[in-house]
């Protein structure tokens, strides 16, 4: 479509518009609680098999591109998408009621994101190459030559995720990273910002065929309920599925990949409480600096992001009864802003229902409701240790602006309340800020003695958590090469990897390795001339590109530059 | 036991002998089709409970241990096996039949290989540290300190395979990758090869307290059918699992883990007929030594390896037809050795009556039956591309000396063919020796043309297959730094790694990131300064170990070693 107009649009296969046979959808503007913009028509799931047929067909050619061609075509990628900016902008807003400067924000990470991935598959470290030339001499056998790279594993289906409709939508980090890798991308859009995916799968669709590549490398699927979906996860020619959404979305997908008659790996984020700790030393100090910070963490974007604080670990005593009390007073001048969808809304108000219904919780604060729908007042609950250490529901994600703040006694129990915790994608400890950590490490002291406890929840935190950090709020994950998003289940499916940042190419690859092969019949990643001047292992040995020949390593302009 | 005699024997858990109330086994001599040694109790579901607790508790002291302290465990362990090395021959002789020369290589692959994982573990670019110090100035919004590496997994559950008493067993890939990862290890023994396992976990038990480690890092449990495994991988304390063996104990596994409340990753290497194409120019070659090679891949170990070559393709015509009378020739030479087990022995006798009634298959060659017991004949049968492409019992796996050979017409035929096979371990081409391949690649004369087909054939094997071997056997697996023993399903049930070779280590880690950490409270391998002297990428691009400073990179005399 150029504008969504009242007329009808469709999926997008292989770049053309495919109207569907399943019914149609409608956005609903969660603002106003009223239906907006165009009718879409939905595929059912015959039709919907088409895209990974032309994902499959694509994939030979695709995964053999040159580096420097993939980097052009995700470069170009984000700049048709940023050339439709002002539109995307007008109906993500129209879609999913989040603020303009929020989905500025988040266009500008997702064409940010897409050329850390051109950077990303340029460098083409994620070839892992490792050779080790043959040693005829070698008793009491022979080695051949061995030349190890990664390829990637073939077509794969995004799910897309509702609260962040540009940066974990259409070509967000999961498309871009298995674009990057080699992997044909079938997205299944959410419907509830179907214009915004349909102008940015519009933006990618045109950028695959400025470059002239085989038109299924990307297709944009839209389809009924959960059907199509689990179509497409259950179809032999997807061969891994990137999702971010439920508990029991996720869960879903990861049955039919498991039960399929050759399994395929699920990358599903799903779930995190993303406690943070503050610590005595933290709550002695400057508290309405920390009441403040954790309110704009709790109630930004509604609360709806994946690393918002669920958990507060607040110690008893006076300091922690007047940090409570600087949030109660921070909340109730906060309002509550329209959330995603209706349904999401529901879930809030039902999931915030249960929680003041348990036994040991009581209420600490509450905000205003926003003046539009479906916006319910940011609200904080309270409970103790004890509490909540045998109250396993206290541990669940209610997905909004809620949070429970947890009274501990003393900073010894926390290690242990740690390590009890579920798979989260952040851990937070807030510490003394006026402490100096690195000099006044000695036990014996005061702060000797939390410093043993803040390196006891470290190490808990470590196995815990994707990201565990110090003295700020979870909210806000930069995206570069050290990131990981990510964590043990339930956070994700699969906690050895990261759907945000460089690394997040490594999931969409595996190992092949070529013993003794013709150098005429070689892949070029593996060439003993190194054609694509990568840097690779050799007899075990890190051996860097030639950074005369050509610019190697992701830009400077990329991962130091803007990523909101 | 210092040595099997008489008495009877128990599981190790955590360096203590635990008689089991599981009942009782004992080893059977297959050339005799006799019990043989000792007798060995068995572990219930609640007894071996005990060996995850422990591996549990060890875990923090044992992954937190330095580098060094971790190579020179694995080395000790080295070590230990070495000197038992008389003992630990003579009783897998005794219980497996395979041959002494067979297994003195065999425990020189599995002391080489813990010693190439000490290095492994010593060089520590497993650590994967990735840096991008903060930029406060950076534009809209500064980036924090962010510093990654990865952490092990924690206890792992290992099944030892049958096929590699030393091997594939209790010290064997899994084992070792899982330590030098910073694993515990729980060892569920293969009950065909009791004896062994036991001299063999004894040597590694003494290693853990030798070097004054927790004794939970290591376990080794006998326990009944597949109870006590299936209990193993449900515990919540096992975070991976590591199997070699058959398919359908694989699957079972793969669904006890994905059925657990937190679903945990299963590396199991299950079954490959490994095909090996010989191509118009090869047998127009020398084939003889085609022939003669083919028939000791085939029959060696009683054709009882994961990579022994189950399919052949032979062009028809002349040149294919001489092949095959010298593969019966050779094979009418060659006697069967005795099988693992007699079970082993009467499914290897099943499946050849199977194959041998199915239609279009006609027997092409066998040699004579061993001397001693369960030792059927090698044999080799026959079929046309036709009947096998609409027959897909073709395609399974018969474990045994045991091929199928399938005529083609003509060499345009075998890139679909090779798209459309399962995923396998490795998969072979043999073309003409004594053409130049790297000269010879323009089309149009007949090498020409060949040289494309080669290419296609290269580049739908490498899709379908872990390792691509040119003009040799794929019996035999180096094991270095660039080795790939995997492949996508069902060669193994996660085609993203392999289990043999250096990058083994990386299927048991996974990654963290720690943000805006005070310098004292973060881990040795993402510490400022260094101090385990790893490589690590620094704003996205590779920073090697300081050489002068400390050894880095797994040793020469590994790497460049002796690895049968």
């Amino acid at each position: 479509m150029s504008t969504p107009t009242e007329q009808t649009h469709h999926s997008l296969i292989a770049g053309e518009a495919v109207p569907g046979n399943g019914g149609t959808t409608q956005a609903v503007d969660p603002a106003q609680n009223a239906p907006t913009g165009p009718t879409f028509t939905l595929l059912d799931d015959e039709q919907a098999a088409a895209a990974p047929r032309a994902a499959a067909e694509a994939f030979d050619a695709y995964r053999k591109i040159t580096p420097e061609a993939r980097a052009a075509f995700l470069k170009t990628a984000a700049e048709r998408i940023d050339q439709a900016g002002e539109e995307i902008i007008a109906n993500a807003m129209r879609e999913t009621g989040l603020p303009e400067p929020r989905l500025r924000g988040e266009l500008g990470r997702t064409v940010n994101q897409l050329r850390l991935f051109a950077e990303v598959a340029r460098a083409g470290d994620h070839h892992g190459v490792r050779i080790e030339p043959a040693l005829p001499e070698r008793t009491p056998l022979p080695r051949p030559d061995l030349r190890q790279r990664k390829l990637p594993l073939g077509p794969v289906a995004v799910f897309g995720a509702s609260n962040f409709p540009l940066a974990f939508s259409v070509a967000g980090g999961d498309t871009a990273s298995a674009l990057a890798a080699g992997c044909p991308v079938v997205f299944k859009a959410h419907n509830a910002h179907p214009a915004t995916s349909l102008l940015v799968g519009e933006a990618l669709s045109a950028a695959v065929a400025e470059h002239g590549l085989p038109a299924g490398v990307f297709s944009l699927v839209f389809g009924p309920g959960t059907a199509v979906g689990q179509q497409l996860v259950s179809d032999p020619r997807i061969k891994a599925v990137g999702f971010t959404g439920s508990r029991g979305g996720g869960t879903a997908l990861m049955a039919t990949a498991a039960a399929r008659p050759e399994p395929i790996p699920v990358y599903a984020e799903m779930s995190s409480v993303n406690p943070v700790f503050v610590l005595p030393s933290s709550a002695a100090g400057d508290r309405d600096a920390l009441a403040e910070g954790f309110v704009a963490s709790l109630n930004g974007s509604a609360g709806q992001l994946c690393t918002a604080p669920g958990l507060l670990f607040v110690p008893e005593g006076a300091d922690g009864d007047d940090l409570t009390a600087r949030i109660t007073e921070k909340l109730s001048a906060a309002a509550g802003t329209t959330m995603l969808t209706p349904q999401i809304c529901s879930s809030r108000v039902e999931g915030e229902k249960k929680l003041a219904a348990l036994d040991g919780v009581t209420e600490t604060g509450r905000g205003g409701e926003g003046a539009k729908e479906n916006a319910p007042a940011p609200a904080v609950f309270s409970t103790d240790l004890e509490t909540f250490a045998h109250t396993p529901e206290l541990s669940e994600e209610i997905f909004g602006a809620l949070c429970l703040i947890v009274r501990y006694g003393s900073a010894d129990q926390l290690p242990s309340v740690a390590g009890a915790l579920e798979g989260q994608l952040t851990a937070t400890l807030q510490i003394g800020a006026g402490i100096d950590w690195d000099v006044d490490a000695d036990a014996g002291s005061d702060t000797g003695s939390e410093h043993r406890v803040v390196q006891e929840l470290l190490e808990a935190l470590e196995l815990r958590a994707g990201r565990v950090l110090f003295n700020g709020w979870p909210t806000g994950v930069d995206v570069g090469d050290a990131m990981v998003h990510g964590g043990p289940y339930p956070a994700t499916s699969d906690g050895r990897s990261t759907s945000v940042g460089a690394a997040a190419i490594e999931r969409f690859l595996r190992p092949v390795v070529y013993q003794n092969t013709p150098a005429s019949l070689l892949p070029a990643p593996v060439r003993e001339d190194n054609p694509w001047n990568l840097g690779r292992r050799v007899e075990g040995t890190h051996v860097a590109a030639d950074r005369e020949k050509s610019p190697q390593g992701p830009g400077e302009d990329v991962l130091k530059g803007k990523s909101a």
